[in-house]
Parts: C-alpha cells; sequence; structure tokens
C-alpha cells in the first residue's frame, strides 16, 4: 500500500462514467410515488407534466442497476470533479486518535456544495428536452445557486422560489443565483395562487420549504415550456449523486483502504444517499459490511422520531405521495435552526434502507454541531456549512470513541459544503447567543397526525 | 505530449520544497528599504523590532536563489495545495478562440485567496521564534482571513486591524476572523495613539489600509512577545508567493506547455510576484522569453500613472521607507471602487522589474472587470474576486486579439481567489448601480508631491 496522500484525486480517466442506480439490488424496493387523487401509483405520463422526460424514467427505473453519464454531463463535472477524498490527519493528529478519518469534500465549486451533481444533470434534460426553462425552490440558497449554474451553462431559464425568511436573511445567496442569470422570487409570493392563498390564511408568514415545493410546482406546469426541478428527496437526485459515492469508492480502493464506518449528514437524504450508494450495494449484495450513520438535527428528526409512512411532500399538496419516514408535511423545525436539513420527510431510498436496517441514524443537537464545526475549520482549513457539521459531529465522536478503545478504524465522512454564507449563524455561535430546539412529542404527534389515509 | 486534463494537479512528491526568490537573480537589485530617520538602509537589527527575526533575514536577501520551505509549512501547504492549474476548456470553446487558456486559482482554501500562502510562513516564524502573537491590518478582509487561520493552526493570538469601512460592510469577512480566533478591532481605533490621532484630526473617517497600517505596527511594537506581519509589498511575502508559480510552471512543464503570456492583478505585487517569479528568473538568466503582464485598476495605478521613487509605505509614517511605483502615500482610492488592490505603492520587486521592461503594466475600469468576471463564472463555474477579475479582463481581451489574429498562444493567468463575501459589489453591478473612478492628473500630482525628499 502506498503511503497516502492528504487528498487522493482520481485522474480523469478513472471517474465514474456511470451513475450507480441502488434500487437495482434492492431486493425490496421503496414504494411507488403515489397520485394522490387516485392512491394509485403515479404513471410516467402523470409526472411528465412536472419533469422532464428522462428524469420521469429515471425516477421510475427501479432495476438498472447503472446509468450512462452522458458526455455533456461529464464535460461539466470535470469543471469541479473529481472532488478530493481528503485524509484529515491534522484533525487525527488534534484528537489523538488511532482512526483513520478521510472525508469527501464537495464544496470546491461556487454553489458551496455537493448540490451541482444533480443540478447539471436536471438541466442537461431539460436542456435535450427543448425546454425553455426550469422552476424549483430554494431553502438555504445551495440548491438555487447549484441549479442557476447549471442554468447558466446550457442558457436555460431558472426560476427559483427561496423561502422568504432565507431570501430576507441571505441576500448574498441571492445574489449569487442573480449573477448566474436566475430570478428569485421570495415565497410565498403574489405570483401563484397557492402563494396567494397562503398568504391570505398566514399573513406576514416567512414561508416554508414544502409552500415554496408547491410554488414552484404550479409554476412549472401553468408555464408552456417548464418543468419542475428538486434537489433532494427523488431517487433521481440520489441517482445523479451516487458519483459522490463512486468517486469515494474508488479513491479508497485505489490505495486499499476498505472502510470500516461511513458517514453522512441526512435533510432530504440526496448527499447521504449518494455518498453511500455503492457501499450499501454491496451490502445489498452480501459482499461486504459497512457500518453506515445518517446524521439529523435534533430539531428535524425525521428517520430518529418519525414515522414511515405514506406523506404529502408539500405543503400544497400537490405532489405525489411518497412512502418515507417523515413528520408529517405540516411540521416545520424551529426558526433558531440553522442551514439546511429542514425538510419533513426523507428520501424513499434512504427510508427504506433505513427500515431494512442497512443503515444507522442519530441527531444531533446545534450548538454541538457548531462546536465541531468551528474545530474542523481551525483544524483542517475549511469553514463547513452547517449542514455537513453534522456529520462531523458524528465523525468527531467515533474517532474519539476510538480512541478510547485503541481501534484503527476508517472513517469515512462527506464534507458536503462550506459554510460561507451562514456567517449569521456563525455568529450567534460564536456571541453565544445559538440554542438548542427539540420539538416535544406533543408536538410530533400533532403533525404526524395529519398524514394522508392510504 | 499527453492530453491535457481540465485541471492539472501535481502530486505532492511534485510540490516545491524550496521558495524562488528572484531577486537572486537579479543584477539590479530592488532598492533597500530605508530607515525613514537616517535617510540610511534599514538594518535587521532595526527591523527585528517589527519583524520575526526569520522573516528580516529573508527580506534583506537579496542573493539567495532558493529557501527551504520548512517542513511545518509544506504540511500545512498538503492541506489545501497543490492548487489546480486549470485548463480553461469552457472559456476558449464560449469565446472561439484559438488561444489556450489557464488559469492557477488559489480560491479553494477558506481564507478564499492565495494570501494563505505567505500567512502560513509569517505564523511559522513566530510560533518559532515563541512569540504570543502577530498583528496585522485588512483591507478587503482575504489577507485578515488568511492570518486568523494560519495562527490558530499554530495557536497564536492574532490582532487585525480591519478597515473601518470593510469592518462595517464585511460582516461576514469579519466573522470568519473570529471563528478561527482573531481579535477584529475597526480602524482607526481609539486603541492606538495613532488611531487616537487619525480619528481626531478626521472625525468620522471611514479608514484606510495606510491607516490601519500604522495602528497594526504600533500594536506590534507597544506589546511584548508581538510581531507585526504584512500579506503583501513586501520581498519576504513574495518570496512565500513563489509557491504560486513554482506550482504552475511544474505543471506546464509536466504537460510540455510553452507559456507565451502570464497575466496578473496588482495591488501590492504578490499574486504576481509570485505567479510570475520563476519565468521572469528564466528572463533574467536569458533562457527564454515571455510577455508578462501587470493588471492594475484604473482606479489606482501605481504601475502605470505613478512615479518610481521612495515613499511611505503606510499614512502614519512609521514604516521604513519602500522604493516602488507609487501615486503617494496619501493617495487613497474611490470608495465606490470595490475589493481589494487599493494600496498606494507596488512592490519593491514587481517594481523594479517594472523599471527594466521585464514587466508591462495595464490598467482596466471596473464596469469592464465585473462583465469578465459574470461572464467567466458562467461558463467556467467559479465567481471570482473583483480583484482576480482583473486579471480575467486582460485574458479574455487577448484570448480575443488571438482569434483575430488566429495565434494560438498559450495564455497563463492568476486567479487570485473568490468573490463569495463581494456579492455587495456584484449586486451593484447587476443592478446597474456600479460606476468607475479614474483619478485625475490634478489629483494625482497632489498625493505625489507629497513623497519624502530623499
Amino acid at each position: 500500500m502506498s503511503e497516502i496522500p492528504y487528498k487522493i484525486y482520481l485522474e480523469e480517466g478513472e471517474m465514474p462514467k456511470q451513475w450507480y442506480n441502488v434500487r437495482g439490488d434492492m431486493k425490496k424496493k421503496p414504494a411507488p410515488l403515489l397520485n394522490p387523487g387516485t392512491g394509485q401509483p403515479v404513471t410516467a405520463a402523470e409526472l411528465s407534466h412536472v419533469f422532464c422526460d428522462e428524469l420521469v424514467s429515471q425516477e421510475l427505473d427501479d432495476t438498472s442497476r447503472f446509468i450512462d453519464i452522458p458526455e455533456e454531463i461529464r464535460s461539466f463535472y470535470r469543471m469541479y470533479r473529481p472532488s478530493p477524498l481528503v485524509r484529515a490527519y491534522c484533525l487525527e493528529e488534534k484528537l489523538k486518535t488511532p482512526a483513520h478519518i478521510y472525508y469527501k469534500f464537495e464544496g470546491n465549486n461556487t454553489s458551496g456544495s455537493h448540490k451541482l451533481n444533480s443540478a447539471i444533470a436536471q438541466a442537461y434534460y431539460a436542456k435535450k428536452q427543448g425546454l425553455k426553462g426550469v422552476t424549483t425552490e430554494t431553502g438555504a440558497g445551495q440548491w438555487g445557486t447549484a441549479l442557476s449554474m447549471a442554468c447558466s451553462y446550457f442558457d436555460l431559464d431558472c426560476q427559483v422560489y427561496m423561502v422568504k425568511v432565507s431570501y430576507e436573511q441571505k441576500p448574498f445567496r441571492r445574489e449569487v443565483m442573480r449573477t448566474y442569470g436566475a430570478t428569485v422570487t421570495p415565497s410565498p409570493s403574489m405570483e401563484t395562487s397557492i402563494g396567494r392563498k397562503i398568504n391570505e390564511e398566514f399573513p406576514g408568514t416567512t414561508g416554508s420549504l414544502g409552500c415554496a415545493i408547491s410554488e414552484a410546482v404550479e409554476a412549472a406546469t401553468s408555464q408552456e415550456g417548464y418543468r419542475y426541478v428538486l434537489g433532494s428527496v427523488l431517487s433521481q437526485v440520489l441517482l445523479h449523486q451516487s458519483v459522490i459515492g463512486l468517486e469515494t469508492k474508488a479513491a479508497l480502493d485505489k490505495y486499499g483502504i476498505k472502510a470500516d464506518m461511513i458517514i453522512g449528514c441526512a435533510g432530504g437524504g440526496s448527499n447521504l444517499g449518494g455518498l453511500i450508494a455503492p457501499f450499501a450495494g454491496e451490502m445489498l449484495r452480501g459482499e461486504n459490511k459497512y457500518e453506515i450513520i445518517a446524521v439529523e438535527p435534533a430539531s428535524c428528526p425525521s428517520l430518529t422520531r418519525g414515522v414511515y409512512a405514506y406523506d404529502f411532500c408539500d405543503t400544497g399538496k400537490v405532489c405525489p405521495l411518497a412512502k418515507m419516514y417523515t413528520l408529517g408535511s405540516g411540521f416545520i423545525p424551529s426558526a433558531n435552526h440553522a442551514g439546511g436539513l429542514r425538510y419533513h420527510g426523507m428520501s424513499s431510498i434512504v427510508s427504506e434502507l433505513y427500515d431494512q436496517g442497512l443503515i444507522k441514524a442519530t441527531s444531533v443537537e446545534q450548538t454541538n454541531v457548531f462546536e465541531a464545526a468551528e474545530m474542523f475549520a481551525r483544524v483542517e482549513g475549511i469553514l463547513p456549512a452547517p449542514e455537513s457539521s453534522h456529520a462531523i459531529r458524528v465523525a468527531l465522536d467515533e474517532a474519539l470513541k476510538c480512541k478510547e478503545t485503541g481501534e484503527a478504524k476508517n472513517i469515512v465522512f462527506g464534507l458536503t459544503g462550506t459554510g460561507y454564507f451562514d456567517m449569521v449563524a456563525y455568529q450567534r455561535y460564536n456571541d453565544h447567543e445559538m440554542n438548542d430546539f427539540i420539538p416535544t412529542d406533543e408536538q410530533l404527534q400533532k403533525s404526524i397526525a395529519k398524514l394522508p389515509k392510504i
């Protein structure tokens, strides 16, 4: 085994040419999306009003194991990929742990996160279909930024509904999107009937992700030549994000490293699902064993405290129903919760893998998360996004356990992005004004009680 | 010749083990720093009150061609270096130019720029000398951020005097520094006698770089166990920044590419001086020819409209005198000028190379700069810093000239950093509220008239 460098970069020729669809290796498949009107599995025809045709077929394809990455997308990937798999030598030294810590860093692109991996794919298929543009929602702004970049590359119109509270608190994120030519509208807006209705019912509301989704879907279906695109949760998104896991696995294999533990933060599940895909595949095929840990915020604990059931994906209830671990579509995490990972549900694939026992889940409180973030920033030189820092927290804890047991585990975690646009949260942490918010059982029961009856 | 990848990364074993000191190859050396009191060259003993001992010896050493990079610094470099040399395939295609465009991207680290290359070196020598901490000034905030990161790594106290207007307009930059444990004071402050004097003379002043330098120097010399560090202009800084040029040259050589033209933005000269060092060395030794272009803002045109003379380095006149191209230490560029590149003078090394005719210089207006920045962001996927975008502007112009002449020149430019903390400037550009400011001859004559009499 050669000495392991600080950063493992694959050569261009070693980069994945196909995405990996973990559903192809699952004996028990994730439950299908349902038409909320009929209660029947949605058809490709129904979905094609909302999504691009090729993305619909990816969404519904639960048998193909590999899907070719078109050359145009691979060409864009080469602009910012391969992302490095970093050996955290400095962190190991700081912790004095015998564990070997690796992180796959997806933040070295202007969108600041892994979201670009799927944004460019979705924009490509929209362009290929001859569409004029796409609509979407964004919360913290990472997905909106990524999509703006992708659309600008393919010269597509990009309309982003940004949760109002973020629109106002994160003017710089908004400005990056504008620089890439996107139109950014605070949600709920007066431009859609759902937005007007929500504004009327809840005057002065600062919006939610579920509401912004509803607006974006309405905007897409009411304009000729537009489709809706989504940055997480969907199986197609996890498919595109498998590039993270494939590169990670190739980089580890290149140096003969066997991961013992794979840790990822989980909001909608796109990063986690992408990172773990090829590892979960080996487990599903009985070839290998890994300890996989999904980390979610204690303030939005869909895996650890939700129920596994069909639920609405959006507030306006215009999207298909998905079976997932959910807190109920009416659940909105506390406003003091920083960053993303605010979605009430979890991707069907991750939910099903969790239900089958292939994945463990844990939740962490945000002050502990920021403590880990700041420590990581100081020793590894990267200021992490609040989302990514959930994974850092658990990786640190696991590395410290190794220190006690003396085990030299190989711990791999996903560092999804940078926190340059999250300095308000860091400021609150530095000023000791940050607190934790954990929903009560009563609160959760209330929102879970409103699940649709299927 | 192998096919050239989108990004050329050196292997760890190919990274420079020594910095290159271009002064060692200059027959006519840059003029020495002078003691403003005596008018005589400053001695090591005099400088050592202000700077760390080893940095003083680097500052004064104009004969050694190579200086070893200590292992501790190389270890830190491995956290974020090598930086990629990117072949701008997408940009070439967009411009339909036969030119081959390469850029050395220094923005993939949390400080967001090349400044970290020297920050870590200066922090290391301070630590080695057993100091408690260092003081510095920062304008746009890149240098302050870089130094905060470096000091945090070596557990040194870091006191940053930040130009007041930036302190107020860039709270997020300030917050990154705090996250890395630095103390950030708006300048002019009431904490130094120079700050109090300037506040008294100019009530309500929003500060300047020259004034912040004076405060930081006073703070360093009035505290036991502290020294002052500077992020540009000095020869020691250019020495550390030679790592940029050495990596660039090694990456080009690896693929048998001969640069025709090397373009860098120039404020104090640290990025440009570092980028061009090994190329200028070959020219000085008569081994090769390159066209080297320094790009400065039309609003602060020290090379193109300044005079080559001894001048004060700071407003408070506490620093040694340096011979440089200067607009006079009283010159302050218009407040509407975005980003860095606001210093009234230019490093002695760059000034002397320019005077000897090895470097050309040109100035560009800021609306043209932002036009290039936005275009670059859209096709290359990196949102550039306003500073770096000066080089982009000229690289685009040169590539378009190649389109007319049909020449397939190899154009290399330095992309010093990212613009994530400069979104206010982008917003102004997007809202068509940005304008250019070019000082009149009369204004320049006025500040140049106040040069010290040597």
